[in-house]
């Protein structure tokens, strides 16, 4: 297993062949959850966060769905790259044992999944080092996957495979914004929000993880969001960093870890949003 | 042509023949809309109501495609049915010589449309006596349709025809609520729906008319509007009848005018729902 830092980037057998497997991965995922799309579904809530199912920001679906297509994926990785380590949101982390390690989010967009909504998405990040290299966003009922991968991006839709590339927006009045619920910021996010929301073109809410992959495709130009954990984030990074944006936490630092997050096509937008957000960002 | 006000019921030919018309502009407005989605377009605003490009309720884009969508059902109806009324959102009324009447919306949900969100919908109504008698919802992306008719409901999705069937629910803890964007209510509005909103299980914003096919086909069960045009609304009307649903305005009187409008599957959940609502109704 490399050991040097900069190798996945300069090893572009490594890379594809870690391309492939991501996307064996997120094949086995596309046959969970697909199935039981828009069946009658057993919705749980997660022990200890199911008490307040009044309130959007204490419901916390787990799915059927979300547990066989996260146990599928992590059958592959155990018996492919058992040195790997694996971290998801359904079943508790395997310790890596070299520098790679996947991060999964089964199902990102519970909520939509289950009200029968197709902007649902599956997570799959490889990161080396901590730093997240390889990231697929999967829709599996629009058959549109999203990959992203040191240098490039590209989208596989319904069969065509195409480069993905950010578009040009300097002009905040001209910006298509997202976000998943406006409800879920809180205090000083949410009036940084407001201010966001009121200068940008439009906004649309709803969209999970698929406002990112539409941040690579050049439709939307700006996306805020809050409260990510790392298995909502990661597998981003590289699809909208490879088709040419940037995604940072509202301090601008790295977002791997998750919490505040907001990504742009236009790397002069990113600069813009970041003033209005910097006030309300965390300290950590 | 008939002039009896229950004949269309009663003339199941009649129906299906005009049933299979509505779909033949169903198909045309796929044609025109669909080529142009995800492309880049010339987005305009309308006359006199363009000037506030930054506050959401202010855009009202107006698209090549929806226009040319419109243009080609219009010559349809004018072809096959002269005598029959048209009104549209891009183009002036046709009178009717007739007691038939068709109400087209090219696209609603035109922020969907030009944010790459396939959740936009092609919106086709028939109406006898000024009452929606066949309504169609085409979502061309998805390749699914909706059709409303006396008597039943209709989805033919990726090729499968079935029934359309609202679920029961009559808990409003656990139901899913729908709207299009939260900042589009004011005042009063915007105070019931945040108790509709508080009560439901969960809420999902940003799916326009796309919520009333997921009403039909008993994925959500509430969905409260305000500000709607009679083609916005006129269409979700049979469809929504048709699968066993309840669509009115807040005051609980028929909603083919538009304004506020609330939909629901099981009808104690509609009859619930307003009593919240019922308090923020416009009087007339």
């Amino acid at each position: 297993m490399p050991s040097n830092r900069d190798l996945p980037v300069a090893d572009p057998e490594l890379i594809a062949e870690l391309v492939a497997f991501a996307g064996v991965l997120a094949d086995v995922a596309r046959t969970e959850t697909l199935r039981r799309f828009r069946t009658h579904l057993k919705v749980e809530s997660k022990p200890g966060e199911g008490e307040n199912l009044h309130a959007v920001t204490g419901f916390d679906p787990v799915t059927e769905a979300d547990r066989a297509a996260e146990h599928a994926m992590r059958a592959r990785i155990a018996a492919h790259y058992p040195e790997h380590g694996v971290e998801g949101e359904e079943f508790p982390p395997v310790p890596a044992v070299c520098p790679w390690s996947w991060t999964l989010d089964p199902i990102d967009g519970t909520r939509a999944f289950i009200s029968g909504i197709p902007l649902w998405g599956v997570l799959i990040a490889l990161s080396f080092h901590g730093r997240p290299i390889i990231g697929i966003i999967d829709q599996p009922y629009l058959d549109e996957r999203y990959i992203g991968f040191p240098g490039g991006a590209l989208a596989r839709i319904r069969g065509q495979t195409d480069h993905l590339h950010i578009r040009d927006c300097e002009r905040m009045d001209h910006a298509i914004l997202a976000t998943s619920d406006p409800f879920l910021f809180k205090g000083a996010e949410d009036s940084a929000f407001s201010r966001l929301r009121e200068k940008c073109r439009l906004t649309r809410f709803g969209t999970d993880c698929y406002s990112y992959a539409l941040v690579a495709s050049g439709h939307i130009d700006l996306v805020a969001e809050s409260g990510l954990k790392p298995w909502d984030v990661r597998a981003l990074i590289p699809v909208v960093e490879g088709a040419g944006g940037i995604i940072t936490n509202w301090r601008g630092m790295p977002a791997q870890d998750g919490g505040q997050v907001l990504a742009a096509g236009d790397p002069r937008m990113h600069a813009e949003a970041l003033v209005h957000l910097r006030r309300a960002a965390t300290k950590e």
